[in-house]
């Protein structure tokens, strides 16, 4: 079985990365972590990634001129490690139609609630405030809008009658933390097919 | 236990009336179908609740001049029941605000789909095309936005890797058919307590 080599972009405190190294650890994804990439030389998941022994770079996007200057910063360090994955774990910028035609259909990032309901920032608060009886957690692929690309994988959450925006956080968080692995090793399995905005998985 | 008076307003078919009759006849639901009104004369939930002895009553929106005095005379013909809910059930025409307000978190909608998402008209197939990896049902209480208002219940429907639309849309209504018993129910035992935007169920 293949390892495919990911490139992983964060901005902070990377628990989406954390659960990415365990399920490599404990065998449940084959994939190889090639290196973390941050914008941020503060963001605590650069830590965790060395402590792994997992190749780490900080790209300060306010050293570019532009966000194309940028996008091809991280390509460049992308580039020697032949990433055939992109993952955004907490990754805060928005990423330009350059980059993302650079890896199609390679990139993946994952959404706390089920999309197309409460894209962008604070969906869980969104979902908590809107009084909805379900939110879950969507892993997809990125295209050129906000949080619309194709779905792979969706998991729900129930609220509960005394959740709070904490307690309701907290489970969205380990979901998340199922369910990008989950969505990688299929990935990694080839078991992805693209057909228009429909993601298929094979042999399920 | 007192059975409010329902209201039930149809323009076609009329499936989920007939869930609610068939809710109350099996006594899951303890509730009274006062009356069903169509603004379509040859809707065949007409017939249906004919079949149940329920008083039927035709008004037909093209013989008003105007969306308000359509809605006079809904009122006009509710109002000799006592109707103390209002159950939208394929009525296929907008309602004013000034009907809203007339019966203020009374009237009560399903939608097949998980709201916010896909909100408005063909939400099953909206949700098919789009891709989604859940999609489900919503009662709400109507608010003067289209499919905004105060969320009752939500159940989901996971998409099968082999769904068509029309397996899709048979399971989703099978769902419907269960929900908004329920949520009526829930109303009938006086447990909504609606809270700014949300609805919280007592005693669940």
């Amino acid at each position: 079985m293949k390892k495919p080599p990911l490139g992983i972009l964060i901005s902070g405190h990377g628990s989406n990365l954390q659960a990415i190294i365990d399920a490599i650890e404990t065998g449940f994804l084959s994939a190889k972590i090639a290196c973390v990439v941050s914008n941020k030389k503060e963001a605590y998941g650069l830590k965790r990634a060395e402590k792994h022994r997992i190749p780490t770079h900080v790209i300060r996007h306010q050293d570019y001129p532009s966000r194309e200057a940028f996008e091809k910063a991280l390509i460049q360090v992308f580039d020697p490690y032949k990433i055939e994955l992109v993952i955004l774990a907490g990754f805060m910028r928005v990423l330009t139609p350059q980059f993302i035609r650079h890896y199609p259909h390679r990139i993946m990032n994952i959404h706390p609630a089920l999309l197309p309901s409460f894209p962008g920032v604070e969906a869980i608060q969104q979902a908590y405030d809107y009084g909805v009886k379900v939110t879950g957690v969507t892993v997809h692929l990125i295209d050129e809008g906000t949080d619309t690309g194709p779905i792979i994988l969706q998991t729900t959450v129930p609220l509960k009658p005394d959740d709070t925006l904490e307690s309701l956080t907290e489970r969205v968080h380990a979901v998340e933390h199922k369910l990008y692995p989950q969505a990688i090793q299929l990935f990694a399995e080839e078991r992805l097919e693209i057909q228009g905005r429909k993601v298929l998985i094979k042999d399920s």
